[in-house]
Parts: C-alpha cells; structure tokens; sequence
C-alpha cells in the first residue's frame, strides 16, 4: 500500500484476532497494572465484573491487523500521531476482533514530493459486532512513484 | 489518587524507564511488524538510521509509569479515551523515558455523584530532554469521599 493506494472514502476490513485471557494478563503485568488487568479476583469485584484488556493493548492488537492489511512492503513511514482514541466497550478473554478501516483524507506532502499524509478511521469491532474501539490515525506514506 | 486529588494546573513527575533493544523487537514482532520495529538491518536503511520502538509501546510504557505515579490503590475506573496523541521523535534502544502530567480539567459526573473526568496532558520526555510524546488523555476516577 502506497500513498496513491488510498483513496478518501474508501474502506477495507482486515483479518481477526482473538485475545486470550493469558495475554491480557501478560500485557497488564508489564504495562498497566491496574487490577483490572491483572488479578481476575479483583476485576471480578470491579465495576467491569471480569478481567478486561489494557486499551493499549486493545490499540496495540489493531496496530498489529493494520500492519498485516497494509503488507509487509508498503510505503509506511510510521505516524505523526492519533487525532482521537475512544474505548468504548471492554475486550474481555476470547474475543475475536476485526478492524473496519475508511480513508477520511489523502493530503500530498508540500515540501516532500515523494510522500504524503493519510488520515484514517479505525472501528474495531468484537465477534458481537459491537464497536470496542474508534481512532482517528495519521500515517506517513511513500508514493509507488517517486521521481 | 481519587477525584479529589486532581487539582486543574498541578503538575507531577513520574519515574523512569529504560527501554531494551530486545523489548523493542519483541513488542514490534508482537503488535507491529513493520521493518524499523523489528529488523535491524532494514531500521539502518529506513529514513530513522535505526531500530526505533513502536508508538504504541512508547504509549504502553507510558501508561506502566503513570500507573505507578497513581499507587495501586487508584480510584481509576478506566479510561474513555485519548483526545490527541503525538509522536515527536524516535524512541532508540537505551532510551530513559519519563513523564511530566498535568491536569487540564476535573469534571465532577453529572449522573454518578461518586465519580469525575480527569483530563491530563502528558509529556513524555528523553534522557536528553527531548519531547518524544505527548497525549490528551482522559480518565475517569472515583472520588475518596463517597456518600
């Protein structure tokens, strides 16, 4: 994927991934200890009845979706950033997650004629069809045809 | 840290951290395959001279320090988002990292009088000083005093 492969308006789906109790576990130990993350005791006497996912780790999984829907040789030169993030909904052990992507803008580089900035909407969606995350990205891409 | 204890324009300081070229792969093999997270030699012939870590794992480490900033004895109930996220400069192998936070806003829940949103501006920094992160980040928080 390329900077002239996204077109505003378009969409694609990428593949699933389903999260494991010992993986959220695992992130949680290392990343974001809140109990909720990390001892299924607690999190079942918390507001959310059970053991969920760190957001970061919920991001991080759709980071992982885009990267396999874009392939491994696109023009990606990483991210100036994220303009809007919402968790939503919990991801709890054994969801299965898809992301549905559109393309909101494509702006050509100014000064860089090789490459351009893409916004795009993510929704990530759980085996229930319900929106467990939205984010609004920015990414660096190479044009295929650089001169 | 409870609801009461976020005060509009108070700053704080976390700890720090060290970030491993071996953390970097691993997280980049798990979540973010793209060939400057997680192949040395195409890092040193990418646009960034290096192996530079993923923006969600700059993110994740930054969560793990705010969250041992906060005790584990936190009121937090989780997080409903980020409004803006910036990935300013790369994070290498052998950087230190910490964070500055401070609170924007503290807005008492309308519906559940046992709560508030926080909205906290963080700044991660390097061991040279130099911005490499910043974020919007909102949290909601349960109040110490609860009727």
């Amino acid at each position: 994927m390329f900077f002239e492969d996204f077109q505003p308006g378009e969409a694609r789906e990428t593949g699933s991934v389903t999260v494991t109790k010992e993986e959220i576990l695992a992130f949680g130990r290392q990343f974001d200890p809140q109990p909720f993350h990390v001892d299924e005791e607690a999190a079942r006497r918390s507001p959310f009845g059970g053991l969920i996912a760190s957001g970061w780790h919920t991001a991080s999984l759709c980071m992982r979706l885009i990267v396999e829907l874009l392939g491994p040789d696109s023009g990606s030169l990483g991210s100036p950033g994220i303009d809007e993030l919402r968790w939503l909904k919990p991801v709890r052990p054994g969801d299965e997650l898809t992301v549905h992507v559109e393309v909101l803008e494509a702006i050509p580089s100014r000064s860089k004629p090789d490459r351009g900035l893409v916004k795009l909407h993510y929704t990530m969606r759980n085996q229930g069809g319900e929106d467990v995350m939205t984010m609004i990205a920015l990414g660096l891409v190479l044009r295929r045809e650089r001169s």
